[in-house]
């Protein structure tokens, strides 16, 4: 490994290069990629999931124990694909603010609210010095009162927007690609076919087949509302469906 | 990339150089426009107004959630071009500080005083060294109580200055030339015109047209004083009229 | 010894590299297998269990100061492999948050709380550069409400994952190779079974016979709940009845 | 550019060099030049006069929000010279010491004694080394209740001294050299003649008319005592008799 | 003297090598050899000893006010090796944090418990920055109420374990290889024999026979609990006996 | 202008060089002379003088705004020789050092009171790396109730020592060669005397006559015992006396 | 002058090096002799006395103002040899202690007590970062109620020691030899021998005969317990007596 070429100390904190660039911040999303995981986010008609790879590293691990998928109300989840440690990491900061709105303001945070605040937190440890940006890329989605299915993407820079659909980690670009083209004639997905969709986009950037085992998924949807977690039965119950529709 | 050429390590914290410049505010100008957006202010007779692209980065994103127009209370607006996080960072700090001036004097911030107090704190990241200056250029809007419409540029050094129009962002020198000839005349736009003036600038700098989706406008009319951004109908009118006018 | 190969600086304080890794973070994985011991920890049917090496760096320390077994509340213990001075400041540390969890709650913390809770204390020095890493592995064992026998290991990095079994150390990898075959049929382990599991996995790795006096083991089982360590004559029957049974 | 010859990294922070200099503050000095304004304070019989230029830096900003003076009391006012967002910074502290001496004491502070304290606030940024020196210097004006017509300079060192005439800024040298002859013979100047000197040294050290709209004229008056600014009229018409005088 | 070889600025300050190395820490203990002295612990069937070297630097030195032994509370004892006044620091905060004990419990603060203590306040000082490790190694003795005599070790790593003997400072490794020899048999040694071993174990590392006044002697026993240091007559009275059974 | 020579760095903060020198110290030695302005101090029979040169760096100053002469107390003056601001903020904060004092105790600091904790101020700034010394030298005068006419000087090591009669500045060494060859009868000067021996003192090693107006004179005396400066009149007399006498 | 030789920038702060030494609490040493001075510390049988020599390094100064003695109880006094500045705020530091002492337990610190934690205060900056160790060796007299007589020495390092005669400064290792001859015989000095023994000693080192003025001394006696200053008519007086005697 060499230094990053030609960046001549402007990486080594947060300061500008000379073009404007923020190098900790530009290498906090390489470390996104370290973790090796791909994830989706999909907003369906009346739902939207997040899928990702559940990517056991050890045989000895409890698989119960290994997920990406975090409830951060009754009603807002997210996937984390980063850094495991600083996933978690963001993901209880998140739990406390929500908490911390619901203890405020009496009713439970908006999706957008919570996506904001988190990109608000990212946002100062790109300007100032004390610490290090996170290597994370969180997915959220809940349901909005009044704006129906949510899901917004936060990452280490900052940003957060609203997607239709998105991907996130080691195969973000592949995703991305893939889903544009099934979004384009902007379909109506009900909640089989966004849960599909997630999975053959999965699927299709590994260019792999992958078990219910390989898969978490979670989802919020316009009855229920809450942020629930498919059983590896509901993902096999899927898959099957997937395959057959295929 | 090589290092600031002759910089000599003066740009690496907030020092003066020799020349008595201060590299780390320039390079953060040259932050604002790795962006790649550009965005308009024109006042008018009895309206200010402005405008910008919306450009969005991945087809994926809800374009809802993609903008660049900020409402910073319900008679103050204002377009940020620059680094996203640092553009929302930003805004969100003059939301507070608006609503600290509303509680603390009982009346709505007159827009030359929001826009000193932004540009105050934008100051003290020039000046202590705990963190960058932003990359972010604020063109805020506003009908002040006797002095009519106001446009206002905060930039990254901490200026403040009123304007009759102005450009940010990459292709501000353009916008600055085409509008400067423009304004030789003084013209007195009325709201039509106001706006008009704006997707004309921007169409003529990026030498491109520009659907109704690819812009954001935001204004304040003497009449209504409120800050609203036109539905995409709103400025689809005001393209078929400018189209009509040439 | 040279410097950290093509390491570039990016190693002397918690920044990422142009690749998006953490130097330091990695460095103190390192530090754990400086201790030279292995630490074993695995889940039975109804029990689990902890065992690690006992090596008297010298002749003349009372044996019975010598321990890497930490009892962190009634109901839960460790096993803390590498720098010994950083085991205890760290099971210390646990001890206390249990402690205030207790006090706060009026129940017992359970084990995945402290787990998490450890790990996110430890991740908090992989992201601000007031302290280095803790240079240790902690495997936390103890008796679920819910959930049965828990299982889980901290990492320098912040990691925390429940186990059916697992390696820390310096013959981790070793261990884990030995384990995971083990465990392929899934097994049902008894007490017994459970322990000797444990002691053959030592002894395997290191290619060695172990006295009683050489090993540390700790339990809880669903009977007693309470977290205990074996004596050495309890040891001693284990590896009688090892023997026996190989 | 190179770096500051033979500093010998003795102007990368406040040290003392081995000649006992203070190159930041050095650089600081430099920093006001780059404005590329001059001013110009004249104290008169019963009089006390700020004079600038007004360069808009571009066509389009509104010429009225473009301003180098300040009024920091009803009866101070003062004209900066230097980097501009430093300029308002310090007159903004200006403003709030002169209000904070006010609301203790019951009276207005004294010109001198705001100057005083300005300077103060100055000398702590070349002392320590949290914030770097301001880059601007302060002209500042008023009448004392016992001294009459006062003048003050203040500049990044923290020096300030009172004045019978002064520049700063890009002509600063030009204009002391100017001043100097015209008040060897220690002229009792009147209000008009007072203005009329500002306004000739400004064409004279610029080499170059100035119209009304090219300068910014501010003035407190025995019978009035109030920091007033003139209007462009009322410059203009000094312009008038300026040119039938000569 | 040379740059410590192949460190490559790894040793500078408290971060982990490639190797996971903590230099600053190994440098410490270099700083106990750099005292010159060497002190033996030795726990007896009903007794426990310490026993250091009396060197007076300076025959002018009033000999009562050198010592290396500290009574840190009635009961407990220590002899401090290493840097002196690293020593008396750390001996001052052990009196500080036994009395707080006391006041905080009620009762005498046990001996493994104020090894703990001190064990865990040089370990911070391993881990943070702020400042370097102590260079001085403890040797503490007392009589615990259930375990009878107590002897522990605490190093500049923060590691403390239970001894039945052991050594410290410049021949730690000769006095612990001599003692190993003679604890093989696991003696059983009364008061005599306790205070004699050490008193060999010292003349045999240091290849002379010492005096009474070259030797310091603490002792707490089973009858008495509190800790004192012996007479020089008394020191005398045991050199006699051991030489005598020699 | 070349690094110091030979100073290897030790000269960039407040640390010992391997001679136990304080690199930083000494060159706010050289500040003091930078200043280009030469004091005398002189303590008579019944009276303490002290005077120093006025030079007008610009003709346009107002001379009495230059002043090198402060009032600490109505009974105790200096006068500040080295860098301005730093002169003037050492001044203040004596100012509020004597009025603290007074406020306390009820009554009038004692000059060597004042002198004392002012050094001791000094020295803290050359031993904490938070701000560099200051570049001044202060020559205090005082009655002291006891002990009569007092005069110290405090030097930017914070060392202050009282004197028959001393210098400060450029020509410091000139000025004590000067003077200690007309103190070595040990004169008792009178009030007269005391100002002429001031006034010679600075026209000889400055090797220039002065006039009235380029010489400013503090006095305490044992009748008035109030500081007071003497009037450019009074000066003037002390001359035309001193060339008589000559 | 040159690098310290060999140190690797071990020197640069307070850290350890490869051989365990603190750089920077040598040269605290090296800064001792620089103040050119040499003091004597000697305790007799019912008194205790300090002397230096008094070196007026300018003509000028009032001598009375110099001195190296200071009185920090009624009781207890020091002989401070090195850095003035140091030496001042050192000697200002233990007044401190002492009256809070007082304050606190009701009765005079004794003089072990203060000198044990003055070099607590002097060991602390040894240890920690924010300020580097004073450059003073204190040697300090006093009457202990039950030990009588007492001198201690307390070095930058933070040791102190008890002496039964002791230098510091320039020659203190000359000194040391000689009274290390003159005290073989462990002599019983009354308080006449034991000034003159003083005298003798600085005399000897300095290879000169010294005046009355050239000399100060400090003195407790069991009689008179206080700490009193020798008189210049009452040193010469034993100046007398020792060239008699000899």
């Amino acid at each position: 490994m060499s230094r990053g070429a030609g960046t001549a100390g402007y990486d080594m904190s947060i300061i500008f290069s000379p073009q404007g660039k923020l190098y900790q911040v530009e290498y906090a999303f390489k470390a996104i990629k370290t973790g090796g995981l791909t994830s989706i986010g999909i907003r369906g008609k009346d739902c939207v999931v997040v899928a990702t790879q559940k990517k056991i590293p050890d045989k000895l691990i409890d698989p119960k124990s290994i997920t990406s998928l975090y409830k951060l109300t009754d009603y807002i989840g997210c996937v984390q694909t980063g850094i495991v440690p600083d996933s978690k990491a963001q993901a209880t900061k998140a739990i406390q603010e929500a908490a911390s709105f619901h203890h405020k303001f009496g009713y439970q945070i908006p999706p957008n609210a919570l996506a904001k605040r988190i990109a608000d937190i990212a946002q100062l440890s790109t300007q100032h010095v004390s610490a290090r940006p996170l290597g994370v890329s969180m997915i959220l989605i809940g349901i909005d009162d009044e704006l129906g299915p949510q899901l917004f993407k936060v990452d280490p820079a900052g940003v957060y927007s609203g997607y239709k659909a998105t991907g996130a980690g080691e195969k973000e670009q592949e995703a991305t690609n893939f889903l544009e083209k099934k979004f384009k004639p902007n379909p109506q997905l009900n909640q089989d076919e966004t849960i599909q969709m997630a999975i053959s986009t999965l699927q299709n950037v590994l260019g792999a087949d992958l078990k219910a085992s390989d898969i978490e998924i979670g989802m919020c949807t316009m009855e229920n509302r809450k942020f629930v977690q498919l059983t590896e039965a509901q993902i096999d119950d899927q898959l099957t469906k997937l395959a057959e529709r295929d």
